[in-house]
């Protein structure tokens, strides 16, 4: 809970418009500075002004329409930038695993969507009966997936997509939690030998969370197979495996004892149950616990359990190939929400987030989650065919909130616009020789800009360099027209020279290509 | 209407469910070829087998889930890669003119959207009031970018967004209107001396119809000032400015004679006041018929027509400038439906659509069009303040639906994934040495993929190498391991070089960076 100073806690009593004073912030919620001083055309500002103005879901305050909504947000550019570059380092992990693009609609039918989710169904957003089908919002991009698959019968297909999802959830958006977010998917489907597939996407998790030099992660791993048998020797009726384990799913967020009183209290389980239940949630490790628990006299007696540990080590062989299991913990706490997995699912977490620069590191929780769902494709297909499948996502929203952070406290410039050159002019009546001048540039490839005046002055237009960040400017004046030159303009040196017209492209691409 | 054949007339008759008999059209639709033969992991295929498998909204047919939404559809891998193309195409043209991106939510507040599109609400998707606010799906890329600007007081930007709108229309998707699609916007916010950003929307639509080499255009060019100049000379009364636009609006698709008897008809328009506007409308030219117009006895009299027209002049002054007057015509029937444009507004439309290779060539209508906007941004201000916009939309998926068209009529193979070299062994039990040396390569940045079998055949790996387009295979086998090197056949030549494991990554990379 945020703790409301006197004036927002005021501002509530009061009727809304823009007639009382300050803007104050809608909703009860503390509102960050909204404020943003007109700036040039392509301001390059701050990424910590824009985000600022951009955070949160309240807008101007003062007029109730003005606002995204709740639990959503705009990404001004040098958001937009970083998410840009954030999503190409995903993207070219993905691809170099060999997986093609696919694009799926942002709405799904209602019934594509309902008995996938558990729980988390009540999330979904779902849109008015407007005459026609029965319209829903995708809440991830699995679920989509295994309908192409089953709606185009295709039974091998690796793929990636990044793409926005909904949920009705409540949104903490300073830990990067949004209704709406980009999800980032791996996914192998298709019939392999076990556990190979598997281990890849593992591997990509790895890679990514490597890449970005987030700070030290761990990827927690379980099967949905152990957690069943180890039900099942505890004593939970088949009935209630799904939703003992949605009670397990939330011993990162809440202790032992407030699950335990979940799973006895709210869910009817013996105590007896509950407490065995206890014992072994408690336990990770790596290949040792394996080991250990193929041999524990119950489990190891559990046909599921057994299959599932011995996949596990398999996996783990697989691991210690690629040279990651550094990184990686069998855990059988980890039970993940969604209703759909079948086998290995697994879940990565920073341990230590970044927190040299910030004062308060935000938590981030988990910024990947995946695994093995074989059962899904097969709900969609008339005959029950099933296409086994296991997938990773990135949780790319909250891996920003860390990236944000890190870069308002640098103070890093993040240049929005990638403009080579300023068609500028140092007297009045050039506006024609200017639009001359950038047309050809344009035609040319080059990336350039004008300012949209008659007679503006040369200090304005260095000054809009200075702030934008271009790095040339092209001078015409009466002389240069005369001669048949373009004065170019360094703006960081000032350095100034004539190039012939006819040569201008060529030096404006010399001069502005990556070192 | 389509027409049924007798399978699927009476197939509507019986009950829904797989037993009974082939699959059939559901919702009374003619099915496209849907089937699709199991291919290896990311199987090239052409494209055409592809976009036919996603081609319009029906699916399975056995099972009436199995589809996406009305009007919705899928983007396979070579239609995804395809789109990737084009709009990197765009988004370059965008940023050569130094546009920075943003993004805002999918979702707005339903009272942002309102009033905004005139005829067209009615259009707007609508969410299910689930408790808290109610929302709706954007319309546009425009309306949201008028709200952001208000809401964080920016007055001055230029800024592009590429993103999914939704339009509750009837789709017609063979002609590439879908009800999800894209929308690849360009705008300029600010106060700045006239025509100048207007003229470079105009030059953006003519770069990116010119470098996408979709065949002849036509950008019209017109007024709203001019347009409500001539319903008050003609003696429209001003209640009825915006509907005539709208019947205006229709003569693109029909006859002057329905649109002349939807204005006396059905919006009581005196028949002299039609027939007058009649005789503008069919009016279209260059320079020449904007000076007649300023000499019009009845125009010149009118204030915002004079204006709207002096305005002309000026920005043909500008198109000269920029070489691009041969594509421009100022045409006094463009009125465009949209209700937020203030001055200048156009539109582009494909004068023959490329079809040496096609039997029908898709009639795709407008494929970009735009305006000035000053009053929307006013709108969302609680002191009205404005901020003058102009602003483009370029119709990608139109544009997509040429270009499906034509790499469909060469069978032109689109590769979907960008893997450098499969990870392959001659002979069994090697699965650990493949995963061992694929794991070198990516961390090395190599694409790199394996088939996820313990003992796969030499055969049916470098077969999956023809179907998917890998260049290079790296084999692994006992002689090799003992040598400490890696054979790298070359897929096209089938050319083999034993290469030392050490310069693998080297000799990749070379074999495989682009000319």
């Amino acid at each position: 809970m945020l703790r409301l100073g006197p004036l927002a806690a005021a501002g509530r009593l009061l009727p809304a418009g823009p007639r009382f004073g300050p803007p104050r912030p809608s909703g009860g919620r503390v509102s960050l500075s909204r404020s943003r001083p007109p700036g040039p055309v392509g301001d390059r500002g701050l990424l910590a002004r824009q985000v600022r103005a951009a955070a949160g879901s309240a807008g101007g305050g003062r007029s109730p329409v003005l606002k995204t909504p709740k639990g959503t947000r705009d990404h001004p550019p040098a958001h937009a930038a970083l998410r840009d570059r954030l999503l190409a380092a995903v993207v070219t992990c993905f691809k170099r695993h060999g997986a093609a693009a696919i694009d799926t609609p942002v709405l799904e039918l209602r019934e594509t969507l309902m008995g996938k989710y558990g729980e988390d169904t009540k999330l979904i957003y779902e849109l008015q009966d407007q005459g026609g089908e029965l319209l829903a919002l995708r809440y991830d991009l699995t679920v989509p997936f295994a309908r192409y698959l089953a709606m185009n019968k295709i039974t091998n297909m690796k793929r990636y997509h990044v793409a926005k999802v909904y949920r009705r959830d409540n949104p903490a958006t300073t830990r990067g939690r949004y209704r709406e977010f980009y999800q980032c998917d791996f996914d192998i489907a298709g019939q392999f030998d076990p556990m190979i597939p598997d281990a890849e996407c593992l591997k990509i998790v790895h890679e990514i969370l490597s890449d970005l030099q987030l700070g030290d992660f761990l990827i927690k791993v379980n099967d949905r197979r152990i957690l069943d048998g180890m039900f099942a020797v505890c004593g939970v009726p088949d009935s209630k495996f799904r939703t003992i384990c949605s009670s397990v799913d939330k011993l990162d967020k809440i202790p032992w004892e407030e699950v335990r009183s979940e799973m006895v209290g709210e869910k009817g389980l013996s105590p007896e149950a509950a407490d065995h239940i206890g014992d072994y949630v408690q336990l990770h490790g790596g290949l040792d616990l394996i080991e250990q628990l193929l041999q524990d006299p119950k489990l190891s007696q559990n046909k599921l359990a057994k299959e599932g540990l011995g996949d596990m080590k398999l996996l783990f062989e697989y691991l210690t190939l690629f040279g990651i299991t550094g990184k990686i913990s069998f855990d059988l706490s980890l039970a993940r929400g969604l209703d759909y997995y079948t086998g290995v699912i697994f879940e990565a977490v920073l341990l230590q987030p970044e927190n040299d620069h910030v004062e308060e590191p935000v938590s981030v929780g988990s910024v990947a989650g995946g695994g093995r769902y074989d059962g899904l494709v097969g709900m969609f297909d008339p005959k029950g065919r099933k296409v086994p499948c296991v997938g990773v996502s990135i949780g790319i929203e909250r891996i920003f909130s860390i990236l944000e952070q890190r870069v308002e406290a640098s103070e890093e410039k993040i240049r929005t616009t990638e403009t080579q050159v300023l068609v500028a002019s140092a007297q009045k009546k050039l506006l024609e020789e200017r639009l001359k001048l950038i047309s050809e540039l344009w035609n040319a490839g080059i990336k350039a800009e004008v300012l949209y005046k008659k007679n503006p002055k040369l200090l304005n237009q260095l000054q809009y360099c200075e702030d934008t960040g271009i790095p040339l400017v092209a001078i015409v004046g009466e002389q240069e027209l005369k001669d048949g030159v373009v004065k170019l303009r360094v703006v960081a040196t000032r350095e100034e020279v004539n190039v012939r017209r006819e040569s201008l492209v060529e030096e404006i691409r010399m001069r502005t290509s990556r070192p």
